[in-house]
């Protein structure tokens, strides 16, 4: 087998064996296919796709490149969420604490943020000492002992991936369905999860840009997901305008635990709890969704969600200090407030836009190497369908540098106009 | 400029502006740009081609990658000619002394063969001590002495196509037409020439192979070298069955020099005849083609093509006295015989199993590195529209090594029918 010949057969149109799926995988692991091959091959895909059968070997062909987690010994009934990525979208870090509160296992990898802001990783780690790198065996015995825990993804776990999604956020072949799903679906399957939900995001936030398209990638990691015998279940929920109140490392980290304390924003608190409710329903805890709410209530108001989240920051070696002194969490005391020039209702509130400004603060990064400034980010006094008065307060900026440009950014995210449109809903579609 | 955003904007279908194209291939030259962004972004070309703007642009960076050749101070006439490939093409060993000894100045520079069989140089050096690497200052010197030389490509002669080639190659993007335009026209023009004649052939034993394709590809390379002010035209010739009697490396020089002696195949003769006429009508040598012809032949007969040809040899250091003793050639004197199995009609000779035949035998090779056997090759004794018997031999092997697989597959090659088929012209049309 040659690498040239697969890749012209992709150029044509044709169908990969299995084999030659493995041939490629295993030989840019090995050395055997060169770089330049994988990504005149992914752009070729781009082009012609993968079919369901190609897709599901390549998501195996991840999988078996690295350590798969297993966590039988323990349970079961493995949780796992995964979202396609949104601004403000601190979900991970509320739902974890709460359905392992719920008794369900939770055994989440999580990644650092590339691009605009954080990710759950770079979150957790604005608080002080909160140690993201654990062994697998240390893991494994949290999970056992406390029924959660966050840790980011080895370098072990489909190093395959790795390497090829490195490759092409740099040669733009990261927005072909079938490759995002052999991305998302495999880490989830070698992480040692029985039950997954995807929360794939549209709007100008996610990188899925329509309803539709998130609805029709959401379909394929499913199918993928049954393929390869995984119980995998989606939301499809909007990413217009940032999910709840706070965008930042640690200004998400102090709007999660408000969360867990009962002081919660409608649309995090949505999108939270329909995931929740899938992944308790799925796993036989409970029934149905009014059930799942009623459990998941409890267990906020019973302060038991807290104290999961507290058990996980002190087994993970972070200062559980942070659950009632948030001054531990050094969010930024420079405050600049973004003021509205008009009077109306706010009919936009754009997601991107958002983020790019916290990013030009120092929120995000470009490189995996590059710092973050845990403590600058956004905090959104107003949203779509609210009415402003001009001089009003939009919303508030920490931030020590380049203040002036975020702050106009951040402006322009804002459209306000006489009258107040319809807003989408939130959640899509549940499939 | 990022090379991520342009290979995006590629893909999408967007059109390129000429710094964009210019940072692409500068950035690739030095290191801004890497390997596996180019070989991504060529296969986004493949997928939605380049412009005449764009592929003139991407001609203008490779001829800027390196020297340009200029023989302004010899002429203002210098001719060259190439041939997109073909099985048996030795049309440049006798059409280059000819237009010489007709007062055309010539300054060749050709490639070595990769694939099937040898290139120019390589049959060049088949000849004993011919030197093909020429300094550009002797190179001139011979120019200006004798009117006409063949010389190997310098790494210096647009090195951004070289380098671009060597990645196309190994990616599956070799064949998309913009490309293939690019990579030819700079190199004529790099190389200093005024009148170029290109030989775009079709057919089996050409990587072009319908008819229709290499006009469109003719067109586009005359489009873009009017684009950069040069005077190109173009012939379109079948390689449905190899160009005259001989293919390997010697045995071609061996029927060069049969043919500036008078001895040549009609096919060999109309393709030569038809290139030097539109060279010595562009030059303004000759009015047309009758005129070009009667010049031709005049100076085959009178001896002075075939001393053009010695003094070549002589001025690049090879053994003149092979023009009259061809046992300084090293024809292999192994022989095997191919015979007949059938009596009829030959109606095809597939031009790329013979090919493949001479390849076996070691005729041509794979990696620039890999040594070539001069001596082997394939004598055609029958071609399409002949009468064979059964056990009459329809061509001879010259080899030592896989004789007989070569054997086996040149007698494949051959489709013997009751009745005789149409032929098709050997020139398709001249633009």
């Amino acid at each position: 087998m040659r690498a040239v010949d697969l890749i012209q057969k992709k150029k044509t149109g044709l169908k990969h064996t299995k084999e030659e799926i493995d041939f490629l995988i295993n030989g840019y692991m090995n050395g055997v296919v060169d770089d330049y091959q994988i990504s005149a091959w992914l752009m070729a895909v781009c082009f012609n796709d993968l079919d369901i059968e190609e897709t599901a070997w390549l998501t195996e062909a991840y999988i078996n490149s690295g350590e798969i987690l297993d966590f039988s010994d323990i349970s079961n009934n493995i949780a796992d969420k995964h979202s396609t990525g949104g601004v403000g979208d601190k979900v991970t870090l509320v739902l974890i604490p709460l359905l392992a509160s719920c008794g369900l296992h939770c055994a989440k990898l999580s990644g650092r943020g590339l691009g605009y802001t954080g990710g759950t990783i770079d979150k957790l780690e604005s608080i002080k000492n909160f140690n993201c790198q654990i062994s697998n065996d240390k893991f494994k015995k949290q999970i056992k002992e406390i029924g959660a825990g966050i840790s980011a993804q080895t370098p072990n776990l489909t190093p395959a991936d790795g390497k090829t999604y490195a490759l092409r956020d740099v040669t733009a072949t990261v927005d072909n369905k079938s490759l995002i799903c052999a991305s998302v679906v495999s880490k989830k399957i070698a992480s040692g999860a029985d039950h997954i939900v995807l929360d794939v995001k549209y709007g100008s936030g996610a990188f899925v840009k329509t309803k539709e398209d998130a609805y029709e990638l959401a379909s394929l990691m499913i199918k993928i997901g049954h393929q390869l015998k995984r119980n995998i279940r989606a939301v499809i929920t909007s990413m217009e305008q940032p999910l709840g109140k706070f965008i930042g490392n640690a200004l998400e980290v102090y709007e999660s635990i408000e969360f867990l304390k009962g002081n919660w924003e409608d649309d995090l608190y949505e999108v939270t709890m329909k995931i929740a409710s899938l992944l308790l329903e799925n796993s036989g805890i409970v029934k149905n969704e009014d059930e799942a709410l009623k459990l998941l209530n409890s267990k906020i108001q019973s302060g038991e969600a807290l104290d999961k989240f507290k058990q996980i920051i002190q087994h993970q070696e972070g200062d559980v200090n942070v659950i009632d002194d948030y001054s531990i969490l050094n969010i930024s005391e420079s405050k600049t407030n973004i003021i509205s020039d008009k009077t109306g209702y706010i009919t936009n509130l754009d997601a991107l836009s958002i983020a790019k400004a916290c990013k030009i603060v120092g929120a995000g990064r470009d490189k995996k190497t590059d710092p973050i400034d845990f403590g600058v980010g956004i905090e959104l006094k107003s949203k779509i369908g609210d009415f402003v008065n001009k001089g009003d307060t939009l919303a508030i900026l920490y931030a020590t540098k380049n203040i002036e440009d975020a702050v106009e950014i951040a402006k322009n995210a804002y459209t306000i106009n006489e009258y107040k449109s319809e807003i989408e809903p939130l959640i899509y579609k549940t499939i």
